[in-house]
């Protein structure tokens, strides 16, 4: 079975072996004709992916009842795929859920890499940078790029270490992000483990 | 003596009685006749400034040898009113600066309230929001907007609260955010008794 995770910016195909990503600005769905098994918090996609036969929104088949209606589904599926733990799923933007034996307790949403970067450089032409993930969170930042680093990333791992859960990481940015984590696995196919459950 | 603050978006004045506080992209600096004494993270506008012989950078005064070149003068002026504690300024950027018996520790950025809301506009249609800072922190959320309001906050309030130290708020957004620390004080003339320091 052919599924497909569709974010804001990629599509990420899975076949059962490998995965293959495409980027959603220049993409074709209809060049795909088998079955594909999709889940999308592209909104702006879906009504094009409606009116393709072989594409079906697996959507319509989960019930969000644990969770709460306007949650993506990219984060149902990621938290009905986990028992216990935190669910990291780090791509243009980081949601983080937490399911505690099999139940959901909430979770947030914070900006990807890529967006707190461009964010920083809205503020300020001084605060321009590419986020640079080599930073250390034991001793505060006495340089500009540093402070930079740090405000990205220290607040985000305090939160996170917080609930004391093992931390599962997923979605492009994983392994950048998980190697600042004790007992951190990275699942990059995590949420096809969950769109498998509800096949 | 007039002192004026200049930040990425405001002027604020203080005459030793009250503050006034006027857009940037609308304040024409030459209206002021009196000598000011100001400092300015907005550098495109130094150059103007410069030539206004009325217009004192306070900034040459300053040295920064016990902080960093590069660190903006908004952040050295409060650290210097400040012997013991974490300054958080909460303005356009939020800078976050830790002293301890009148040594800088060092100190990280973090986008103000309004920039995090535009990043997370940024990266889907789907969390176009203005964050509203009635948020709990004691539980995770269970809808978009908490999910929204809880990763802006939530995250630097934890990081902020690692330090065990009196916290001390400053900049437009100070009392707002005080609100959600406990021991915190709203000091909004921080940054004057900084600079009076250095007249």
């Amino acid at each position: 079975v052919l599924l497909c995770d569709i974010g804001n910016t990629t599509y990420t195909f899975y076949d059962g072996k490998r995965l293959q990503k495409y980027p959603t600005s220049s993409f074709s769905p209809e060049t795909i004709k088998e079955d594909v098994y999709f889940i999308s918090v592209n909104h702006p996609l879906l009504e094009v992916l409606s009116k393709l036969p072989n594409w079906h929104n697996l959507e319509e088949r989960i019930s969000k009842e644990s969770f709460y209606e306007t949650m993506g589904i990219d984060r149902v599926v990621c938290c009905a795929a986990t028992k216990h733990g935190v669910i990291v799923d780090a791509g243009s933007a980081i949601t983080v859920d937490v399911m505690k034996d099999g139940v959901f307790q909430g979770g947030f949403i914070y900006p990807g890499i890529q967006a707190f970067a461009t964010c920083y450089g809205t503020i300020s032409l001084a605060l321009q940078t590419s986020l640079e993930l080599d930073t250390s969170l034991e001793k505060l930042p006495k340089n500009t790029q540093g402070a930079l680093n740090y405000g990205f990333l220290a607040p985000l791992h305090k939160e996170i270490t917080s609930y004391d859960l093992p931390v599962i990481f997923t979605g492009g940015d994983a392994k950048r992000l998980a190697t600042f984590f004790q007992n951190a696995t990275v699942d990059e196919l995590l949420i096809f483990k969950g769109m498998q459950k509800f096949l």
